[in-house]
């Protein structure tokens, strides 16, 4: 019987991969070697020799399948990447067919946030639950939502775009062509904005922020409030549109919980009825995500083993 | 064969029921007589006795099913009322299985913006399609949200309170709890409220404040445009989370897409980059629904044929 599978997580910068378990047991995880910057046709190359160096190590016959979490909007039924933010010649790219061709075996692929929102459900914050939103906060937000234990793909495989929801009409420009994005607000890219904003430092990182904030400073903790409210606004809006019983934020972010969740539950809370409706008989949890950044990995690994995950 | 099918739409002041056959062909129409504002156990009075009267005159035998559509929340599992509006006295009540013991067969219960969508899907603007999203724009602003052919209910059945996503962080306040509502910028009440704000004139109704504006009324052409750009805001932000292929405007103000639609799509194509990026492949539809107040009926009848529904 087959036992393990192998999950691809593949970054802005790098790739990993992992063998796991049926059990969500970790086995193994190595890095590649091949930066994404080098295009389309050498990350697949080093996304294949990753795989070929595990199920070496694991054996063929025990292999389940193999699932990969990239950075892109796809096309599901046809394996194609149609938007990859800022590396546009990805776009087009028959990713799925092109990994499968060189592994001689069927891949199955999805977005990265979609893969770490499936492997917090598999073995992280969102254990038995069927319907959640997870946020992930780094450079930019991204957004995985799952109904019924299904992602929500939309049209062409770009539902989910949670970074882009409208916090303030008027506020910090987008790349998107939008205006007042959450990721404008909320993301490590904007706690380093407004730190420099409030002239905390030249080109702090969110951590160092973070850092200032733990050690008392008045304009670091304002800065983590601002991203709160921000974060809340955003959320009310979709416990108002799911009424989900569950909303996880994860990413690098999320470390400064302490600081950024009072401002953001207590937004959620004014700004959404039905999260107030509901708190003393169907409370809605938003919560910290569990597996850090793993949970990409275990994602994808869990995408070829349909038991597991339905 | 089982023939026709029977929906109640119970509205905010009355109800109506019809008898609709399998073809989507509307048999009848009739009015109940209770106000709403008599409570529960005479209003369903009112539901059976209506039923009973369609019944009589279209054959028990060839009835397929009763659905009812009504203006609050339900709990889908219990099919009790969880939340109505302005009406406390129907919260808790069990109105499925009250209905369903006065007329002594299976009642489907459903919230009315949800059934409105499910009669669009049937028979309106949404034919053929398998993911939408209903906006409702009355009084208030309601919501229905398919997924895969399927209502999305969320935990206890408040999904789709769409009217209280926040379009505006510091906006209008709303009975809610929040300010930016976009019902509180976007319904006939908040036109209402534009044209006394511009002293149009006092207590003018939307449909009148929408005639000034065919007349040429320049106020009352930038209130139908404030009224857009809100939509627009909230509808980008859906447009961004879904990535579905179609989103149906209903409700009186609709009348009025002239006027308010050209700013509402500028708006969403300004804030959405899914909507822009798609505008050539798979473009997204945001269009008028078709049913008018007959919706809900058609949805409500519909929710006893599943061969139909799915």
């Amino acid at each position: 019987m087959d036992a393990y599978s192998i999950g691809i997580d593949l970054g802005g910068t790098n790739l990993r991969a992992a063998a796991i378990d049926r059990d969500g047991k970790m086995l193994t995880k190595i890095a590649g070697s091949t930066p994404v910057a080098h295009g389309p046709g050498p990350v697949v190359d080093d996304m294949a020799q990753s795989v070929e160096k595990l199920r070496q190590q694991f054996g063929r016959d025990r292999l389940a399948g193999i699932g990969a979490g990239v950075p892109g909007n796809i096309d599901m039924a046809k394996g194609v990447i149609v938007g990859w933010g800022n590396m546009p010649i990805f776009n087009g790219y028959a990713m799925r067919d092109e990994l499968s061709k060189r592994l001689d075996t069927k891949v199955i692929l999805e977005n990265d946030a979609n893969a770490a929102a499936l492997g917090e459900r598999w073995m992280g914050a969102g254990r038995g639950v069927d319907d959640l939103v997870l946020m992930t906060l780094g450079t930019g937000i991204g957004g995985g939502i799952i109904v019924g234990g299904h992602i929500l793909h939309g049209q062409i495989g770009m539902a989910g775009e949670l970074g882009h929801i409208t916090v303030s009409p008027n506020g910090n420009p987008c790349g998107c062509g939008n205006r007042g994005c959450v990721e404008k607000h909320a993301s490590a890219t904007a706690v380093s904005a407004m730190a420099r904003l409030l002239n905390l430092g030249h080109d702090l990182t969110a951590e160092q922020v973070y850092d200032l904030a733990v050690q008392g400073n008045d304009r670091a903790r304002e800065i983590f409030k601002a991203m709160g409210e921000a974060l809340g606004i955003a959320l009310a809006g979709l416990v108002n549109v799911f009424n989900f019983p569950l909303y996880l934020l994860g990413g690098g972010v999320v470390a400064a919980w302490d600081f950024f969740a009072p401002a953001m539950l207590a937004e959620v809370e004014r700004r959404s009825f039905t999260y107030r409706s509901t708190l003393k008989t169907a409370p809605t949890r938003i919560e910290a995500a569990k597996l850090g950044g793993d949970a990409g990995l275990y994602g994808a690994a869990c995408l070829p083993l349909e038991d597991v995950r339905t």
